[in-house]
């Protein structure tokens, strides 16, 4: 998928450096294996890119020892239209896919803004203004208002009984920055990083364009393979391990309580991070999931991020992240220059509204509202012979069409009839095709579900 | 300053890459240089770092060739207590000043919040829950609101009669976070990047961070010597020049347009982008500053950032980003990886607020109190021999000490005398002693200036 685009901006890099005179004439270009490595893309890119600026004279080959820079280039004075200075390719596929103006939205793991208590909100904000007048005159410290840390270690402690202060807590803009702020602090490009197979599409953005070096291990509906995962810690020695272990995004797996206890020891043993990112964790439909991966945690190997914001609040771009202070330290300095600090009037929004009871209540209505809607989807499959594993929560279901489908294609007939979901290839590390796809059942109301679905499968069964 | 912890981070990270078996016994360590300049620290620091492994038995030392693991290191299972991941070393020194608890602020170069029209706010933060009941349910796009971008766009034509576009302007959470996004996009480890000397010290660490190589130019009253920034453009090839041209923090110094103009034809010429902050464009005593660089630019040269949020609410953290598609394009990726856009409710309540009246009255009455502030300030130093440039706009008056007074042992002791302000070592992106400083005038009241500057005077004036 764009392809074409990730292979211009290699062409207009190299071109870039070319015409800048930093590769000067006769200069051997990076190898295909090093510039693929250093831009994280594949070595064919690489080398389609070199092969048309030989083919436009811009540079020759040797025999087999590589590609080199031709000598009238850099006495050019004449610039293509390129941009004055390339950027570095940096990709995030999940957000491409959601640019499709659609009716029937699957491809969005969000909330329908109607399933939100919009009519309460506008009081909490007239709260806010009371309490505080000058909320908008004043910055938050880089860390987080104080009274939200605060109140949010009361809630930790209340329901997990874990030892815990508001110096152990970091407010930021949404968990996806969290994510954003841990790839900054810990990994430079080749570091090793262990990811989920399947996991969030823009996670593996980030550590990407970070660099990272990304090994996988499957999720399966019970869990990891923990031999696989110690295998690979000892072997690749990964910095960190990227989880999301609680109504999984995309499967909607959670790992058990007993594995739970088995990846902090592993982690510890290992010295490798986990990074629990727990941002469904209060969707469920049947029972409260297991205690987040982090409360078994006695040694600081685990960073958790929680994010409310998804089904409080998302306007607000509220989640916290905790973790051991010389961790903490690190995430605040990176949080400093980032952002330096989360907007304050959001963050007291939320304080209020977190506290009211109001939200307990909307939470109860929220989980049948979702059941419903997954119960729709789910009916509207049976007709078909894909597969997919009930999920206990979260927002979507992971779905196994059959193999000879092809699921760009369908993405494409899908977008025709105004239909969008995601393809399992976004939510693969490695990229690989695949013939699985996430549908999100959040998203569209209970009509769009019903009749957009029908759509859909129509669509599909059009292909084989 | 700070010293300690940066060597203790190298240490920190060396031992944890042994302990990892990263770097396996007998193994050579990265050179002195090499390390230094991956970590962006300096040499002796590394230096030190290897030396004290050495004394503790982790590495050990040949001759001249360098420094290697120690055989016993890797079998040892005991952690010393340090964290599980060792994070890469990242610095924000103004932050690390603006944490002291201090009564008398002089190194905050922000707002007084009684200055800002608190009392209005609520007004248009009800309108806009009037107006957009679901809020606070929405995402905004990754870009920023649509409604506010097409007003920023008209405010741009209407007063510099540019031709623009709701597409070229990117909103951010604050101009700090432009700056962020702008060196993930365009500068990797070992880049150049061209820095007034002296600069905002916050962007410094930023591209500091990312792994710049830092080449400067100095900024007198007048502006820049031409031919040193041409003659560096040429020599060092820099990916980009960061300036703020217009009321420079520190030094309040303004470029004039005829180097405005010359810099747009450099830039071309040499394929260097410029980074244009203007954070303080309409916080002028006497008349409006010239027009922005980037509205002389016809070649995509130019990024401009404008900051509104510091003097019009600070809590709600709006910057906007002005550049060329391309440019744009790479921008949105980074941002949409980054936190996937700026909070819905904090553009419509700025978009309702900028398209006041009531803004153009604020903005009259706090010229008139900042230049009152300034003129206190100015008053007070009128006692001693020290040298300033009486600024024309902005926050800040940057000032010259007797070259015996020693800038960090001021410091130390006005915090002890509850006063804070910034040595211009800060500032410098060469970090360089300096006899200079940066007093701000604009969160300190009438009475806490006068007051506060009395104090201080004292303080120096004991140190000689």
């Amino acid at each position: 998928m764009k392809d074409d685009y990730l292979f211009k901006q290699v062409y207009d890099y190299v071109l870039n450096r070319i015409q800048r005179n930093e590769w000067k004439e006769q200069d051997k270009l990076p190898s295909i294996r090093q510039l693929a490595a250093e831009m994280n893309v594949h070595r064919l890119t690489v080398l389609k890119a070199y092969q048309l600026l030989k083919q436009h004279d811009k540079v020759y080959s040797k025999d087999k020892s590589g590609y080199y820079v031709q000598s009238n280039m850099t006495k050019s004075l004449e610039y293509p239209d390129n941009p004055i200075v390339s950027a570095y390719v940096q990709k995030n596929h999940l957000s491409e896919i959601h640019q499709a103006p659609v009716t029937y939205h699957f491809s969005q793991a969000l909330l329908d803004p109607n399933l939100l208590p919009n009519h309460y909100f506008s009081d909490y904000v007239k709260k806010v203004f009371d309490l505080y007048p000058k909320v908008l005159a004043t910055y938050s410290t880089v860390q987080g208002d104080l009274e939200l840390r605060e109140r949010l270690t009361q809630y930790f402690i209340n329901h997990y009984k874990t030892h815990l202060s508001a110096n152990d807590l970091l407010i930021t803009s949404g968990s996806q920055q969290a994510i954003h702020l841990i790839s900054q602090a810990f990994i430079k490009p080749r570091d090793t990083v262990l990811f989920e197979r399947p996991s969030y599409s823009a996670a593996i953005d980030i550590f990407r364009a970070q660099g990272a070096h990304i090994v996988t291990v499957d999720i399966h509906p019970y869990g990891y393979d923990l031999e696989q995962v110690e295998h690979y810690m000892k072997q690749y020695k990964p910095r960190l391990f990227y989880l999301n272990p609680t109504f999984h995004n995309p499967t909607g797996y959670t790992v058990p309580i007993k594995q739970r206890k088995q990846l902090v020891e592993l982690a510890e043993q290992n010295r490798c991070l986990l990074i629990e990112d727990d941002a469904y964790h209060d969707i469920y439909f049947d029972q409260d999931p297991p205690p987040p991966i982090y409360t078994y945690d006695s040694a600081g190997s685990v960073i958790y991020i929680r994010s409310f914001s998804k089904y409080i609040s998302p306007g607000l771009r509220i989640a916290t992240v905790i973790c051991q202070s010389s961790l903490m330290n690190s995430l605040i300095t990176v949080k400093s220059l980032t952002d330096n600090g989360s907007p304050l009037l959001n963050q007291k929004i939320f304080l209020h509204y977190f506290s009211s009871l109001r939200l307990q209540q909307h939470l109860e209505k929220l989980r049948i509202a979702l059941e419903i809607r997954k119960e729709i989807m789910e009916d509207e499959l049976a007709v078909t012979d894909w597969k997919w594993t009930s999920p206990k929560g979260g927002l979507n279901l992971w779905v196994q069409l059959p193999e000879k489908i092809s699921t760009e294609l369908l993405l494409t007939k899908s977008i025709e009839q105004s239909i969008s979901f995601v393809p399992g290839q976004v939510c693969d590390p490695l990229k690989q095709r695949s013939s699985w796809i996430r549908l999100s059942y959040s998203y569209a109301n209970e009509k769009q579900l019903s009749v957009g679905l029908k759509r859909f499968i129509d669509v599909a069964h059009s292909l084989y």
